[in-house]
Parts: structure tokens; sequence; C-alpha cells
């Protein structure tokens, strides 16, 4: 009963905060663009060791100067509140209101309301919150307005202006800014722990991801995390792919979360001076994806195969779909597409696939197939093929259409004397990860 | 004498704090990506009555992930000291470095030093100081290296990796981070003031530009300033191209620098509530170049010219060659083309030149002209066709070739049926600002 008040008020509070009967307004920005900077921050995750590991492609960028608008036909006046990351300008008819202003007034009638955001660090986006006017993915965007105006005060007839329809995740929470997009986390226990040589092995049952969490960490020296998938590993201080040190003076205890979420089973922690820790524990981070497929058959074992099978897919279906929840998780595109296929029957989750393509792709120009892959990029050209025949999501189609086209102008530049396709330098070939396995030749 | 004493100290200072017989060091990036993002800071700086007022063409962006490298050849083994803008790793023949280390030893003999460095809201950017392994203009840099390891354990040939060498302003501060960067200012205080109907006008006895200070701002209430080139704008608080105001609750008095530069002569400064000020002064910023040329005829008038078109012409160099410093500060590259002129007998500044060549031009893919005009995209070429002309500079030329050579397919791609150009939708035919000239038609 306690829950269901609190529900009930929450409900309330939200009427009383955004305008009855109001639309549905998301964060939107420039189609990709948030795609593409979020893969770069979760791809740049990946340490060795301690050290940062980057990816050997280009990691592209998105555009930092955006222009967004839409006309609306106000049947009475409205009041719109404007949420915008970025330093932006905001006309309505094309005359500017003075500063950055928060709140503004649209009469009624048919009216053209514009933002043009930069932001170098984080993509430009806005949040615009009216009874009617709302943001979402039926706005247009440029990242070149061309509108200019000569020396007669004539103004530019835009007619060389390209503008497509706004991108968005459905963030629809104003006040958190798309740059602080996280995945939720909920708190998880280690199910054992244990004295180990010089420190303390904790097992959290399964191979798990998220962020270690130390209680009560007090003293001055150093506090040291070693990950392992097995205990072995996690004991193997000189050997362990991925660790933590923390160098404090604590004179009163502190949590201290880690700032870099890591996948394990288990945890070895030590610590060296007169540092002290209450408990460890951790973050479970997770997508909150809709289970929707099942099996289940009267093979006990098959059934626990498939659970396995689930439970490792759903660690690595996040911000994007990735190669393993481990060591890279970078956007590997071969690894993607068999993503794809699993997705369709478990969660049929069609926004993390465009966001996994949209991320791969990444802008113009094309220096190098996709992962430096040759069948790679071949595989991107499969997987929108498999989710327009899932989805039957056109508008994507038609989005993604121009950097299909630069794609596959690349690749129709590489083709040898016959018109087929073999290594050239800088290509890799993967086929498969399989040794004494050709990869010479043309491929058909 | 005392100044002396300074000097003599700060040099042992300097002696002490790098290695005797140091080489010089400097900041070093992917060459042009601190031009662009500078020139997309300075050029997001431009305001129209408090409205934030950026430009309508594509701005881009630097490569956000960037690797750098030299080999070295050491007669003796070298602490190096590493200043980084970004996250990065250290490689030395290959071998990364646990961590983020500030200091690393290179043993004597031939060695890779390689840093790899992200950084999506600023430049990735290193500066390497050691005693003869030093960052600057000789390291190779590329935004994707392509060093992928298959299956086998075989590293890539990265034959088809392109490396160029890096770029660099001469930054050779180590502790100010590229991002920081500033031109100079100096204090310049107001030649009079008197009390205007509303406020009180300050003359600063000529075009100046810079940071208007308040000395001992304290109160509740609003302080606002109009600036001017005459008295007649500044006083016309709701005409005058420029302004700010300030909403503070002062109860200590507290000097206040404007955030944003402006161009004036005249500052009018007005405050309601119970705000008051003891002064208002300004930091004057300009950039340090030297002057080279000189003019000096019997006519006194037209010495007089002479020294104020030199004036204007050091207020519009700054950060890059710029149209005017009142109102726009863009990098238009019609008017840049002139100031390449003047530049070349008044400073022979060939930095400045470069950078605002960098800056205008961006990246690929090209998808507009030059500040969208199709005369102001040939001005490009003609500015660089001057400055080797001017400079000898061979190299900066074989580094933004490719650039021409993308700028150049695009203007190929608009020519009319008789190979001529003329207008296309998105163009801008500029000519010259002039009314009742016809830009219709062919241009030869």
């Amino acid at each position: 009963m306690k829950n269901f008040n609190k529900i009930l008020l929450l409900s309330l509070f939200s009427c009383f905060a955004l305008p009855a009967f109001a639309q549905k307004a998301s964060w939107i920005w420039y189609p990709g663009d948030f795609d593409i900077y979020m893969s770069n921050v979760m791809q740049n995750r990946r340490t060795e060791r301690g050290s940062f590991f980057p990816v050997f492609w280009k990691m592209d960028s998105h555009y930092v100067l955006v222009d967004f608008h839409k006309e609306f036909n106000l049947s009475q006046a409205e009041e719109v509140k404007l949420f915008v990351e970025g330093t932006y300008n905001v006309k309505v008819d094309g005359q500017a209101i003075l500063g950055f202003p928060k709140t503004i007034n649209i009469p009624a009638g048919k009216h053209k309301l514009s933002l043009k955001v930069y932001s170098q660090g984080t993509v430009p986006a806005i949040f615009v919150q009216g009874k009617t006017v709302v943001s979402d993915e039926s706005w247009l965007t440029t990242f070149e307005d061309k509108e200019w105006i000569d020396q007669s005060g004539k103004v530019s007839d835009k007619s060389g202006t390209t503008f497509v329809t706004a991108g968005s995740w459905n963030l629809t929470d104003p006040t958190k800014l798309p740059s602080q997009f996280k995945l939720p986390t909920k708190p998880l226990q280690a199910i054992s722990r244990k004295k180990a040589e010089t420190g303390t092995l904790y097992d959290f049952g399964k191979e798990t991801f998220g962020f270690i969490k130390l209680h009560g960490l007090k003293g001055k020296g150093r506090a040291s995390l070693y990950y392992g998938e097995s205990p072995e590993e996690a004991l193997s201080v000189d050997k362990c792919e991925t660790l933590d040190h923390l160098d404090i003076d604590l004179a009163q205890k502190k949590d201290s979360i880690m700032p870099l979420s890591k996948a394990f089973r288990y945890v070895n922690y030590q610590a060296n001076g007169n540092v002290s820790v209450d408990s460890v524990s951790m973050l479970y981070e997770y997508a909150p994806v809709t289970e929707r497929g099942s099996f289940k058959s009267s093979d006990a074992e098959l059934n626990k195969i498939y659970d396995v099978a689930k439970y490792t897919f759903h660690l690595n279906t996040r911000e994007f779909f990735i190669d393993g929840i481990k060591r890279d998780r970078w956007v590997w595109s071969g690894d993607a597409y068999q993503s794809y296929l699993m997705n369709y029957y478990s969660f049929f989750d069609a926004p993390t696939v465009k966001r996994t393509l949209l991320a791969q792709r990444g802008k113009d120009p094309v220096t190098a197939h996709i992962n430096t892959i040759m069948d790679y990029s071949f595989y991107w050209f499969l997987g929108i093929y498999d989710y327009y025949k899932f989805t039957g999501d056109q508008k994507f189609v038609q989005d993604i259409y121009p950097r299909m086209q630069s794609l596959m102008t690349y690749i129709d530049g590489r083709k040898n004397k016959n018109g087929l396709l073999e290594w050239m330098p800088g290509d890799w070939i993967f086929i498969d990860w399989a040794d004494k396995l050709s990869k010479d030749g043309e491929v058909s």
C-alpha cells in the first residue's frame, strides 16, 4: 500500500509538472550523432592490465553545430519549456529571442520554432516540452543551414540545404542531459568470500558485469582489485587481464565505486599500508530489454545451455551489441550480426540494432572497411537487410541509405581486375578466427 | 636591477626544471585539428543583442582518437616527461606501460615511443620532454593506425595506414593544455567617463577589443553594459549590437571580468537595484605579432591613414585572420585573402596564414563551398598559392594538398554544360558586397 501511494503521488506530480494532455517529448539530435558519440564513450572503456586500450580504426564524431526546427499550427497560445545540451539560440518565425531562454510563449497560429545548438564535447541536443509543441523525430535538422543574408538584405533560399529528421533514443527526462546517459544498475552481493594468500577472494556466483563498490574504505595506502573469470585468474595478480588500483588517504570511512565497469565472476581484493574495507559488493549494470522469445524442451541440459546462452547474450546487449563482455567490449560488425539474429528471437529490441548499425558506420569519408575488416563491411549491409526484413522500418533504411551508398562506393573502388574483392593494403580479411585458414585470393 | 635578478632567477629555474641542453618541445596534434577546434571556439563567440549567433556552414571537428609515434636512437638512457590532453596509453617498442605514466625511462639504443590519445571535447595532444626525446612536428600521427592482431598472433603490416607529420602552434608550456590557449591581454583604462541619462559612459579613446572588467561590484540587482563604436550606439540600449547583463547578489565587493570579448570604443554602464561599482576598466586582448613592415611619407595625413589601417589590421589579426573586429569575427575566406597580402607586408606572420587556411578548409567530405560562397573557395586556393610564393614552405603545401584535391573535386562536380562555374543550389555568389551587381551567369 505504501508503494501504491508513492506511485499515485508520483503520477500526480507528473500531471502538475507538465501541461495536461501533453504530448510525449524526447531528447533529439542530428540522426546517428548520439550513437557515434556513445559508441566512442563505450569503446574507450577498454583497459588491459590498467592501460587504456582503444580501437585501431577511425572514431568519428558528432556535428558540433546543428540547427533544429519544426512548424506548428497552434489553436491556442502555448508555454513551451526548452532544455538544451550546448550553447544555443532560439528563433520563432526567424526572430531570435534574447539570451538563453528556458521558457517561451508561442502565440496561436502557424509558427516555426528553431533552435541552433553548438556543443564541441557532447552531442548538440534539445528537449522541447509544451502542450502540443514537443521535440520528437518529426523535427528537421541540418549541420549546415546555409542561411546567409546578402548585401541587399535578401535571405538565402536554402535550396541547397539538406534537412533530415531528428534522431532520438527515447530519452524522456528533460533534467538528464543525453551525455549523462547510463544503463541502469542494481546492487548485488558476493555469494562467498575467502581469504587468499595476500587478500580476499569474492565470488559473485556467475559471470557478471558492473562496478565494484568498496564499503567503508579507510586508511592510507593502496587498495587493489584483480578481476577474474576463474579464481585462478583473479589470484594471478601479475597476469589477470583487468585490475584497479586506488591510492587513498582516508581518515574517515568512505564508500568508493570503481569508475570503470568490468566483467568478472571473482574479485581478489588486496590492500597495503593500513587500508581497510568493511565489505565488497557490486553494482550490476544491464540493458533493460524485454524477454520476448523463450525455449523449453524435455532435455534439462539443453534448457540449461539455452539459459546460459541467453544470459551471455543479455550481458552483451548493452548501449550496443558488443563482441564479448569481458575483453574488447567493442562494436565489431561480425559479432553484432550474430547478435541481431539472436535478438530478433530473444528480445526483438529494434532500437539496439539501429544504434549498433549507426555506430559501426560512423561518418563519411569512408577511409577503411568497418572495423578495418573487409567481410565486416558486408555484414553491415546484411544487418540492414535483415533489420528491414524483420521490422519493416523503411524510414531507417531511407535515413541510412546515403551512408550505405558511400560505403559501397568505397568497396567498389577496391575491386580487382576481375571485378571481385581480395585483400588490399590496410584490409584485414577475417572469414573466421581460425588458424591455417587461407585468406588469400578473391572473395566471391 | 631588481628585474634583472628576476630574469636570472627564472633562467636558473628553467635550467633546473628541464634537462640540461634539452631540445625544444611543443604541444603537437594531428595536423589541422587544433586549427579547426580553435576556429570553432572563436567563431562561436559571436553574439547579437545578447543572443548566440553562430555560422551557417558546416563546422568540422578534430579526430577524437589519434596515435603519435617517433623512433629515437639514444646514446644514453633518458628520463622523459609526458604531458597529455586526453585519455592515453604509452608504448615503448610496442609494449604498453601500465596506467597513465607521467615520467618514463627510455634505455639507450634505438626505440620507438608511441602515445595514443582519446579526447572527445578537446584536441588529442601530447607534450614530450626528455633531453633529446621531444615532441615536435617531426612526429608521425594517424587517426586510424589499423594495428590489428589476428588469430595467429600476427600483427597487421600497416601497409594501408597513412601517417602524416604532426601539427603544432609552438605552444611550449607543458603545464598549459592546448584547450586553455588564450591570446595575451593587458589592462587598459578609459580616457574619460561621463554621466549619461541612466548610466555612465566610458570612452576608451579609440576602437579597441577585449574584456570589460567591473571593479568592486556589489549589491543586488542587474548590472548592464552596452557597447558602441560611437557614443550614440552605446547610449542606444535598445539598438546597440552587443551588450552584457549580470544578475548579481553580492554582499562583499568583487571584481568581475566579462566572459566574452567585445569590440568597442564606448561602454555604457547601467545598474538597477542597489548595484554599485567602483570603476570600469578593460583587458585589451591582442595577437603578439612582430611589426616588420613600415611606411612613412612626407604627407602627415597619409601617414595617419596608414597607422589607422595598420591598427585595424592588427585588431583583425588574432587566432586567425577575421573579417572585422566588431561583428562577425568569423574566418571569411574573401576577407582573409586580403589580410594575407597586408600581413606579408606588415607582420610576415606565416603561422597565422597557415592556421587560417586550415581552419577555413575544415575536413572532408566537402559539402559546400568555403563559407558557402563559390568565389571564396577560389580565394582559398589563391591564398595557398600566395603563401607558397611568399614563404617557400613546401611542407605545408604537401600537407594540405589532399584537402586541395577534395575541394577541387567538389568544384569540378559543379561545372555547367560549358565547363564553367555558375550558381547552383546552396551557393552564395559574392563577387562583392555591392547592390545592383549582377551575380548571374558563368564565372570565367
